[in-house]
């Protein structure tokens, strides 16, 4: 069975050395927080997801959910855990004081996510998709729904859920048939069936709020004519009491390759009544004004997985034991060496290192670019941030979902065929994240989005900020001896990008089909550039620390290593990546269907 | 549920114009077959595979194998299509004509097996596994063992298996612990206990002959102090019929991500009796004659599951309306465009395409060499083959089974939230053939068995006569101007691939665990350098096929532009490899523990 370590001592270094999240000044709310409170709460969570949640991961995995007379069942065990989760007020931590929430910043939620992800993906998905729910009555509704849900999905006694994907309607959601007719007193009755609803029905909470998106009578065709209600499974009496249930089930659970502990519902509303959240017709502009958001708590999946991954896959290296070093015995007490001696078992674990401290440091800026997005006291600087976020937010969930699932498989592999096999819990780790590559938007569709959302549409102005970040990084660091292995890394790494930002700004024009077939590379090249500017700060960090004479020389030297590692394994493939985007997204566009 | 057309068109192109297997007339039999019996062989697998195996394959993986009273029950309807197998005489045809065989060469063989993994992975190594059982025993065994036990093996009626892996002895053998002790009369006791067993007991037949290695008491210490054994479920009488009852049993069913409708057994013998193969201490020796036919059946399944799951990927892709093409609406008539449209799609079809085509005639190529090995009249000419196909079988395995399952990969996100649900079968591809990167020798396993006895070992002999074939083919053609991008990407990767041998042959010597650091991309770089190679002579005969006047325009069209996509966005990665090799290799050798 898989054990787990949370990795509190990285959360440290990201926050208060690489990110210096606590001297952040003008961010609102930042006062209140210190190294003390945020190492406590995160030791908090790190406790409740070993103690309580990972012991049910496997188990959740085999037994599933069941569904019978029309209520799932979540697997034994949840709904005590979930329980627990509630009375500890783990669902609060980043909400609205406002509404009962504890108005931490986003910098600190992420590594929650992360911790509780690795533990037990599915059961953090019941929690995870609450938080969209109150995300997007938080963001959009009317005080009066305000006041009707938010404290309880902040709690989290009721839970929440995302409606959007029909069977034909996917990335798609202009082709959405659900419809909502006005229903008198304010409501609306929404018919339709939607598929893939994560945690659509369950046993864990007495009240699931779903979030539907569908259309009114009036409603425009295409994605101007979606609007998005609020849909409880049982009505809310005006004294906030449950009322009656309301006409909609879960009319079956989805068969699916993991993630099984989690109900993914066929949802039927049938004459369902609901509320409007935010404005007629604008609920497709609701759900991307949280998409940052989510898209980033998707990514986090990616890394959490994987950090549980690797964590196991390198106890089983060194306990191992499997033929001997090729430069000669290294364990002669014992009848074989441990596989950590193998020269391509550390090329896969020193590769899921780097890319998990690696993405840890990304998480974390991400999530305060949009805490600053959020809460910085200079609009300018808040404006700034956004649109950093935003130009990262297909980087955070495509490249690394792309790469986390890499690494659990690399994981997997460590372990030969007893990572085939159920009871030593890497299959499940692979089988479990691999929907972190479809949901939230596919990952091709993450692609598409940077290529031609965040770096054409804006003629590349916010590539251009985060460009004039890693330049005077490099103007600081290129004078100091120390950092030239990791500056050149990293200047490689940029030339090769902006030679590609350039092909692709050059040639898109006259034939924007090459924005879809070079998306994919060009996501993978910019994604391995962030992770080399993440390295190289890291690196720096880490040197200023031997300087200072910190007595952490092994942690602080291993980031040293994992960074040169970076730079010499991973970062090299942006020359590939250059050519693949150069030479082959012309001719991709022109393969007629007869060629496939 | 999937759907398959079995690639018989390709074979054809692979057999009859790339390879001319029916003009090599130095081969022991194949002067008795030709182009129309290769076809009727290959069209009879085909349908066999399509109309039989396949609808088993969703339903065997759901309901999986039972163990009731220490018998393994397959899944439904398995019992009666291997009956229907076994009839059909698909087990004979390349088994040796002596013992009822049909003596067909593996170059048609391997594609058979191309169908039946596609089709049903799990039922398709109930055979395979029998096969490798006979070929041992055909290798290796006594007159008296081959008569008692090959014609029924070729036929199917008994199966068989390969006892190797313990718990703690997998990729090192040395480690293991089963013993065999004199029983007198021939017979030996064998003791101990096998894991990850496949097909290691099942109701399909009447007997299961168990190969299975072990140790003599006055065996030597490691890997040549093991033995192999023959040891029947059932044992059989002098006159051929069925006896008592053996000391052995499955004690379990291994809860596996994948492969489910195989019985993947652990198997408890105790004072089993069984008869030796070969000569004591002999057994491992045995094991690796029969090496490169293995890893090239697993290889093949890379090849097989890659080759249905793109098949369907693309069905969905052209059926699948979301968004709109980013030059303009492609489909008026539709509420939206085929997502074959999209670029994005289209690199992964075109990607799992380009391996899938360029693989198969690797795996055709492979065979060829294999037969050449055991056929050819000139010793010589045989000799190079072997030493051919030696090189060339960790890159058959290990790189198309990584490659292989990429592609699923893929496929499986052509589909979106589909791609995750048991219903489109795709998530069974992607966990059933992820065992092929872990089976017959993990791909670790296979790079390091590249490095150092295929390289290394013979100082780069076999290397050196294959870059002769490829430099004979750049002299032949590169006169030719049709030819020019071919043979550029194939001169541009084969010049990396140079100097990253350069590089390991010279650092090896003075840091030897270099070798196993540098291990995988160096199987990588030479995969994609050998997939260029076929893919440049694919090209070659395509052209020659326009020139003279082929009516089948758009195939060989098809051919060349495969082929250039191939060499335009694949064979470019050969750059970054090299550069992971140079710059990492010596770096990874030196992490000490504490530094993962």
């Amino acid at each position: 069975m898989p054990t787990y370590q949370a990795p509190l001592r990285d959360y440290q270094f990201v926050l208060n050395e690489l990110l210096n999240i606590y001297e952040e000044s003008e961010l609102q709310g930042f006062d209140e927080i210190d190294a003390d409170l945020g190492d406590a709460i995160l030791q908090g969570v790190a406790d409740f997801a070993t103690e309580i949640m990972l012991p049910l991961n496997s188990s959740g995995d085999v037994e599933g959910c069941k569904l019978l007379d029309g209520h799932v069942i979540a697997p034994k065990g949840f709904k005590e855990a979930y329980q627990q989760y509630v009375d500890n007020g783990w669902g609060t931590l980043t909400c609205d004081p406002e509404f009962g929430g504890q108005g931490l910043p986003e910098v600190i939620g992420v590594f929650a996510t992360e911790m509780k992800t690795a533990t037990n993906m599915a059961f953090a998905m019941y929690p995870g998709l609450t938080h969209g729910a109150y995300a997007a009555i938080h963001a959009h509704g009317s005080d009066a729904l305000k006041q009707k849900y938010l404290e309880k999905l902040v709690t989290g006694e009721w839970t929440g859920t995302m409606n959007l994907t029909e069977s034909h309607a996917g990335t798609d959601l202009a082709l959405l048939r659900t419809k909502a007719v006005d229903a008198g007193e304010g409501f609306f009755a929404i018919s339709g069936e939607k598929i893939f609803i994560s945690s659509g029905d369950h046993d864990l909470a007495e009240n699931i709020i779903h979030l539907v998106l569908a259309r009114l009578p009036d409603a425009p065709a295409g994605v101007k004519g979606i609007s998005l209600f609020a849909v409880p499974k049982y009505l809310v009496n005006d004294d906030g009491s449950i009322g009656d249930a309301n006409k909609l089930c879960a009319t079956g659970l989805e068969h699916k390759m993991g993630i099984h502990g989690n109900s993914t519902c066929v949802m039927n509303f049938d004459g369902a009544l609901g509320e409007l959240v935010g404005e007629p017709h604008q609920g497709l502009r609701a759900m991307f004004t949280m998409m940052n958001q989510a898209r980033l708590g998707v990514g986090v999946q990616g890394l959490g997985v994987s950090e549980i991954a690797y964590q196991n896959a390198l106890i089983y290296a060194k306990g191992r034991i499997q033929g001997r070093g090729l430069s000669g015995v290294k364990a002669p007490e014992m009848a074989a060496d441990p596989i950590l001696v193998h020269g391509d078992v550390r090329r896969m674990l020193m590769s899921q290192k780097a890319f998990n401290e690696g993405a840890r440091a990304m998480m974390g800026q991400q999530a305060l670019w949009l805490d600053k997005a959020e809460r910085h006291s200079n609009p300018e600087k808040a404006k700034e941030a956004s649109k950093l976020a935003a130009l990262f937010t297909p980087i955070v969930k495509g490249f690394v979902t792309d790469r986390g699932f890499n690494a659990c498989v690399d994981a997997q592999q460590v372990f030969g065929g007893h990572g085939y096999i159920h009871e030593w819990g890497m299959e499940q780790f692979v089988r479990d994240i691999r929907i972190a590559m479809i949901y939230e938007g596919t990952n091709g569709v993450q692609a598409l989005d940077l290529v031609g959302r965040k770096i054409l549409s804006d003629k590349g102005a916010a590539l251009m900020s985060w460009s004039g970040l890693v330049k005077q990084f490099i103007g600081e660091n290129m004078g100091n001896d120390q950092m030239k292995p990791y500056i050149a890394g990293l200047m490689d790494a940029s030339g090769d990008l902006e030679k590609a930002t350039q092909f692709i700004a050059t040639n898109a024009e006259k034939n924007p089909d090459i924005l879809g077939a070079a998306s994919m590379p060009y996501m993978q090249i910019l994604g391995i550039t962030a992770l080399a500017w993440m390295w190289a700060r890291i690196a720096s960090t880490a040197i200023l620390a031997l300087e200072n004479g910190t007595t952490e020389i092994e942690f602080y030297q291993g980031k040293l290593k994992t960074a040169t590692f970076y730079m010499n394994y991973w970062a090299v493939q942006t020359r590939s990546l250059r050519k693949q985007i150069e030479a082959s997204s012309e001719q991709l566009t022109q393969f007629s269907e007869a060629d496939f």
